[in-house]
């Protein structure tokens, strides 16, 4: 029998990216998820969490991206162990890429106190932007329909965080980053940790009008006072409406859905100042260029591992 | 008999961006080609032309994106038919990926006269630019060594393209592009098509700093008169080196060949004024940004259909 010449090649691929769909019920359309992870260090608690999430794990490809140096291959090793394991479980992830950095990280240390000093984040987000840039380029398909990045130290989100991310319809939307301590006596507490996430401020637009091109505005520092509004400080009336929403200019990346057409319109992570911003800042900004707007959850909240 | 426990799992992957090599001999190395095209019309001559290249084609893959218009859908069908055919002969492609826009191409003619006028430029190239991403961030790969865009309108080049051009082993490399015609004689003649490859000028820049920031410096165009020196005119002591090489600062995509890395890295194609260039020429500034050079080789020649 002569094979019928319809015959769909296994070495040719069709897409129509007019019906990859990219709804508020994405279960519902078993839209496509991409989970971007770029890791210098393993935490179990950030893979059980991880693989607590109840979106349709069939319909999620995890990319992780991790740097060449000791840290990063004890990450790999630990990382590769839990990957294993939940592979052969019995809600295995429709497919797993795991990548190694082709270049060395800027900082030696990895520390909270060295990572966060105001002089070291022009290269470290530099160089965190080309890891993202790197995952991102090579694990993004015609039929990936979001992408949510995570980062490796986010261990603790609600199990719905895709679909209640989702559910909103929002070009990029980032929930609200915190972080567990025990305070003084000894209690249980909470506080804000990702400062990336906020509105614009005329100080903040006429300090950019005086800097040079390669100079960047960051946030949370108090050598450079911005009075931008803060995500992670905002008072709202109903602190209890988890999907309160507010228009954001810059967002951070500690959890951040984005519709994959974002992405794939050309909106990346600028490795050098883009409008004074870089990185996960940078990159709602260019979104912003291209038409895309960032939406922020101050109630809906993730948590950040304490060091 | 258990299975192996290292067995490896068809959806885990593994990549060590350090070991994918990027070398001037890349048939040696056997680097991975990604060969991506826009096409808005299918010319059997870009088709024969392809066919020809003598890279190995197990090697190579290819990544094209066709608008969802009525031209559109007849390219896809021819181009469809040579894919088929070719993936059956003997010398099939490693991989062959075709995808449909979601977006309508912002104008309705593709004639030569309207897609040049300067009032339509903006646009359009803004169009093209997020061609060029989607396809760009939706087929390459962490295993990608080159990649070589290649217009749909390109009829003819070497056959040995590919090795001529990655044997100068620079970051962005681009031939010059010219066009066959008959002369008013009747004679064969040739003259320059591609103007976007070129070294900046002091009045380009000075021009650069009376401008908006949203304003565009294009090149070939009588109205914004730049004094840039374009590959297209260069007058180098000996045109018959083909392979006599020059610095640019601007570049086309008729035929480009790309380190991988530099669009790892992020180097994309801005749909906006970056630094008042958009497309390919925003493109080489952007690589630049990134610390990555652009070459051209003045007497090597492919050539553009003539309408
Ligand atoms: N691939 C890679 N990932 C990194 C590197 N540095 C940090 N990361 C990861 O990137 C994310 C953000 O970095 P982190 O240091 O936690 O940033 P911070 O919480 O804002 O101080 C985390 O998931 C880190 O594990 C690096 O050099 N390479
Ligand atoms: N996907 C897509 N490709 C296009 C579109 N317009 C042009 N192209 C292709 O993009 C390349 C450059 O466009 P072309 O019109 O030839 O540019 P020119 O030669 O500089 O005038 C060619 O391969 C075209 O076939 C479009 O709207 N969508
Ligand atoms: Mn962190
Ligand atoms: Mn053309």
């Amino acid at each position: 029998i002569p094979k019928p010449s319809h015959k769909v090649r296994r070495d040719v691929q069709r897409f129509d990216l007019n019906k990859v769909t990219i709804t508020n019920d994405p279960v519902g359309n078993k839209e496509k998820i991409l989970i971007l992870t770029p890791m210098a260090r393993f935490y179990q608690e950030y893979w059980d969490n991880l693989v607590k999430l109840n979106y349709p794990h069939e319909l999620i490809t995890l990319g992780f991206i991790l740097p060449k140096s000791k840290e990063g291959n004890a990450a790999t090793t630990a990382l590769q162990a839990q990957i294993t394991k939940t592979q052969k479980g019995a809600r295995p992830f429709r497919k797993v890429i795991i990548e190694r950095q082709d270049f060395e990280p800027p900082l030696a240390s990895q520390d909270e106190s060295e990572r966060h000093k105001l002089a070291n984040q022009k290269d470290r987000r530099a160089a965190m932007s080309k890891a993202r840039n790197s995952l991102l380029f090579t694990t993004l398909g015609p039929d990936t329909s979001w992408v949510l990045w995570l980062d490796a130290d986010i261990v603790e989100t609600p199990p719905t965080l895709i679909q209640d991310l989702a559910s909103h319809n929002k070009d990029l939307i980032v929930p609200n980053c915190f972080q567990r301590y025990t305070d003084d006596s000894g209690k249980l507490a909470e506080r804000a940790y990702d400062f990336n996430s906020w509105q614009d401020s005329n100080t903040a637009q006429e300090l950019a009008a005086t800097m040079g091109p390669e100079d960047l505005l960051l946030e949370g520092y108090e050598e450079l006072p911005t009075y931008r509004t803060l995500m992670a400080y905002m008072e709202l009336e109903d602190m209890n409406d988890v999907r309160a929403e507010v228009p954001l200019d810059g967002v951070g990346g500690t959890a951040l859905l984005v519709k994959a057409d974002v992405h794939r319109d050309g909106a990346m992570f600028p490795p050098f100042p883009f409008y004074h911003l870089i990185e996960t800042e940078g990159f709602a900004k260019m979104a912003r260029r291209l038409g895309w707007h960032a939406t922020g959850l101050p109630n809906y909240k993730v948590y950040h591992y304490n060091e």
